[in-house]
């Protein structure tokens, strides 16, 4: 049995509680958060506190706070735990306690209003005592199938790279749901083609699956389609297709 | 029972056809294609041909050839068939023979190597003539449980929004794994993000399933994010981002 305490109200705190109180390896012991009635629902269950001189010894503290926040926090922390932070973009070194160390970073976008099934979403550790990989690796099996070890470089490009993954691919849907919605077209017709375009890439890599104007090099419709748009998304038409031609050129030579 | 010939051998021909032998409403009578060979896998089950003088009489006439052909092509059908391309981006004008006209259009992303099940697919109808509506519709629902009505203008935008939500959404793909492959990280990590993405806006708006550092206005990580990239990907993520940042903020205003 695992001890873990947690420090954080915010979404992902929210769901790793809600995960740990269902998992049988874990005993999670305490909750911390500097305004208390946020995490008041949790009182009849485990112990809550807003002061963090009370934060009680575990086996694992995760710091679920705001990325800005961890470092000067995590100067604030006396504890024999193994501290980790939950933190895409933070280094491992930004905490600066005399303690243990490491990351436990799940990868997915979380909102309050949906619900979070961890068991399939990857979880990225680091420690920097490499003793303590194993404890954190059978916290993370409580609750995830897939776990990995990233260095902080390689966390730092697997977050930048789902700012491409997650938030550009969203700001595309934005795009195609304004034109619908300006012409009178029910943006249901484009949800088979974008949940095939996401399944697609689980056999093909992108590369193979790209298609469209711009892969066929077809400069009639891009420069009709050009003719369609106007400001940010000319702006993002053109720097794409751009792109998506630069890179179909050299996969053909 | 409707019958129905079909005029091509590519992606979207080879698909149709498969569909509408499994279908029990449909009698697909004849497929034309100018390269026999690339249709002669049928010749068992249907009438098959090169030349398109044989063409059989049929309710409907199904025009599956390349966009830039269907034009020039379709001046030479002479035929009491209901004549329908299945182009997203050609206007229902652009055929031009003496016959009653109609566009066919199944929106979706198809690959020879990827089974398609045409069940979920949205098939978009236009006539010229309003009583041919219920024939085409009758013949989607064969094989489609979606079926809508789109004039040439709005089937226009609607392929445009398909290339921002599916062209432009597998070019950010690439970016990640790009990303990913260059700094060892196993691109595995990102499918279930990126399946959640999708799904996502089934029942939240993509306005609404913003996140990311441009919808926090976080400038510090935008900064730090800049940074690590060059070329085509910086000047993506310069575009995008600028456009996140403009939304969120009429969005907040």
């Amino acid at each position: 049995m695992i001890t873990v305490a947690i420090i954080g109200s915010g979404n992902l705190a929210t769901h790793l509680i809600k995960a740990f109180l269902s998992s049988n390896d874990v005993k999670l012991i305490q909750v911390v958060n500097r305004t208390k009635s946020n995490i008041s629902y949790l009182a009849g269950d485990i112990k809550i506190t807003d002061d963090i001189e009370q934060l009680q010894p575990a086996d694992v503290t995760i710091i679920a706070i705001s990325d800005d926040a961890i470092k000067d926090f995590s100067k604030r922390l006396n504890t024999t735990s193994l501290v980790v932070h939950t933190s895409g973009t933070i280094s491992l070194k930004a905490l600066k306690g005399d303690y243990r160390k490491g990351v436990f970073y799940p990868l997915q976008t979380m909102s309050k209003d949906r619900k979070v099934s961890f068991k399939k979403i990857p979880i990225c550790l680091e420690t920097s005592d490499e003793k303590d990989l194993s404890l954190l690796t059978k916290l993370a099996s409580s609750i995830s199938n897939h776990t990995y070890y990233l260095d902080s470089d390689q966390r730092k490009k697997l977050h930048l790279a789902a700012v491409f993954a997650n938030n550009f691919v969203n700001h595309m849907y934005t795009q195609a749901h304004e034109i619908c919605e300006s012409n009178n077209i029910p943006f249901e017709i484009l949800q088979p083609l974008i949940r095939e375009t996401a399944k697609k890439i689980k056999t093909l890599s992108p590369e193979e699956a790209q298609t469209g104007p711009a892969a066929r090099n077809n400069s009639v419709t891009i420069k009709k389609q050009k003719a369609q748009l106007a400001d940010d998304q000319l702006a993002i038409y053109t720097t794409i297709t751009n792109s998506i031609l630069k890179s179909s050129q050299k996969n053909h030579e």
